[in-house]
């Protein structure tokens, strides 16, 4: 066996215990809001994806199935799992994820291949307090891992849908001047806007939304910028939902935030983003998506949110012992079944006991321990006594 | 968007809830042993993988790491980790691992490819100790997944492989006769070995370990068949083993059974599989692989087991519910607030709450209740006094 073969990879290093413990701790969550926890093979028929979707997805093929895809998200899985059990499942459906979906890389340097997402779908459920479920859910999520200094920013892409609409853009600059919304880039967004023909009041308007982030007057600012219905009728269903979440102490603030239009095309309602205030980076997504459901043939609403997990992991600090101690029990060979029986009934109490089947010594047990960080050493008399404490330091 | 692309895979479907319950099960017993859970990637570098091995794997390239393997076992990644972080860390190690493997199917018709596993490996511990260790989580992980008529069959490679060390049989030979043994076919075995030039004693001794499974005397007979001094070694380390177990109250029995030589070349001390009674598969295997640790760099014993969750969960009942009911609370939109805060009282309760966001009438909710296992229904009154029990039926 070539053995300098075997040890050039670095990239096989374990994936950081943060990201189980964040895992964890949301499924927790999704557990006691009734989400009921969806699993998916990670190799899916490759005839279920776009082309254009293909282009960042990893496929693999073999003699048995043809071309397959790793999963690239969960949130088509679930979809397509809600239209295949149809309406037999009474709406509506609460089902939550937690895993790690496949990214293709395009550009050398470019890392996440792998990303470990956690998160809700509520199907076949409209209106405003469905909304707010899963916005409170998002709320209690961030505090449920820690993010004591969080903030939710809150839009609803129906308001720059219709601000656009009349406006006659091709898709690309629609998603320009989003993408320039979202990244707040002010100059920007004015350069790109000098450059179409669009109307003076439609214009100015796009650039006043970068100012819509807030609480108090952003939807009377908003609803003075234009008079399309579909525009205003947005801002009434996201003051619907504000009023709501306003209303119950959420352990993360909601601020509302117009520029939240990033993936306009796949959201159909409210979006939101959460963001991680030591870092900035955003830690959760989420929103309305009213047109997924319908491409697997089961024309239903829907809303949900993920949490990017390997980034809250990466700033995640376990702040409490699973319960119980790190025991290890020290024995001679034939006091084994002491030894278990000792062990058994530690374990029982919620302690995770090690038998020191190799019979370290002393000088050993004290290395042991500091390197396991053992709580407390137990060891058997030779008269089948039990002595706690110092152990045999 | 194309539907009818969409609508056509029934490989999507979710994987069984079991799958999570056996998992969870195990995680929870292997980490009162004190094992360390450690998750890997899935794509692994396919440099790290011997030319032979790849025909079995899944492999896929991106621009940025070339090509990628997906991983199709844990044990070797634990083992390289294991040499990663070298002597730093006080031996023996007690690593554990949950999650699926990929394997390529070579035949059309042949669908395992992706097998959930769950184990544990015991890493710089010889002796028979750290034998009895792992067999004895062997036999309380059965137990904890309710297999109540399992049965672990205890063998040790080194006897077969005294045996045959005399006789200059071809790797591909030695396979098939552990083959033949491992499957018990004695009307094969004994044809293969007239065709071959092996001493009689030697092929008689060989077809009498196919008598060698039991409990009693079945050392004594194997001591009969053979002089050679490692073939008696290998006698009196199970020896030690099996005298451990059996005076330790095993939740699982662990019988003896020489005909445990699958893997021969893996394996290098005591082997066993633990047996289903029910459907007569094997659902867990394990043993010692001193070897392993070498293709490393840090040549060390190890000792370990896996569990066939697929397997597993296929005849898993879940015997307990995770504590808690599951309630749905009624309010109207204005009692938003209050629903909240009951459900959140409930919640840290260990119950699973559900909001009725959409407003479900007496009709759907007696649908509702009866498809989602709803076990109460409260009410908010519109005095905001909680009314619990028949609901709004």
């Amino acid at each position: 066996m070539n053995q300098l073969k075997r040890l050039t990879s670095l990239q096989s290093a374990p994936i950081s215990p943060a990201v189980s413990a964040v895992e964890d701790r949301l499924r927790g969550l999704f557990r006691a809001w009734a989400y009921v926890e969806t699993r998916f093979d990670v190799l899916q028929p490759a005839r279920d994806y776009m082309p254009h979707e293909l282009d960042r997805i990893y496929t693999v093929s073999d003699a048995a199935d043809g071309a397959l895809a790793l999963r690239p998200d969960f949130t088509s899985l679930v979809a397509r799992e809600a239209a295949t059990v149809g309406q037999a499942v009474v709406r509506p459906l609460r089902r939550c994820y937690a895993g790690c979906a496949f990214r293709r890389p395009e550009r050398a340097g470019e890392h996440r291949r792998e990303i470990h997402q956690a998160g809700v779908e509520l199907i076949g459920a409209s209106g405003e307090l469905a909304d707010a479920e899963i916005l409170t859910l998002a709320s209690e999520g961030l505090e449920t891992i820690g993010f004591d200094r969080a903030q939710i920013h809150l839009g609803h892409v129906g308001f720059v849908h219709a601000l656009l609409r009349s406006s006659d853009l091709t898709d690309r600059v629609e998603t320009s001047v989003c993408d320039l919304l979202a990244r707040h880039d002010r100059p920007g967004l004015a350069s790109l806007l000098r450059g179409l023909s669009i109307p003076a009041q439609t214009a100015k308007a796009l650039v006043s939304m970068l100012d819509l982030v807030g609480t108090d007057d952003v939807l009377d600012r908003a609803r003075s910028l234009t008079d399309e219905p579909d525009a205003l009728r947005a801002l009434d269903q996201l003051e619907t939902v504000f009023n709501l979440l306003d209303h119950s102490d959420l352990p993360t603030p909601v601020i509302l935030d117009l520029t939240e239009v990033r993936d306009r095309s796949y959201y159909t309602g409210i979006r939101f983003e959460g963001f991680d205030a030591a870092s900035g980076f955003p830690v959760l997504r989420g929103g309305r998506y009213d047109q997924l459901l319908g491409q697997f043939g089961a024309d239903e609403p829907a809303v949900g949110c993920a949490f990017e997990v390997d980034r809250i992991a990466s700033s995640y600090v376990e702040n409490d012992r699973r319960g119980g101690e790190a025991v290890l029990i020290g024995f001679s060979p034939l006091q084994w079944p002491e030894a278990l029986a000792t062990a058994r009934g530690l374990r029982a109490q919620g302690n995770r006991v090690i038998l020191n089947v190799t019979s370290l010594d002393s000088a050993d047990l004290t290395q042991y321990e500091a390197a396991h960080r053992i709580d407390r050493i137990v060891v058997l008399e030779t008269d089948d006594a039990i002595s706690t404490g110092g152990g045999p330091r």
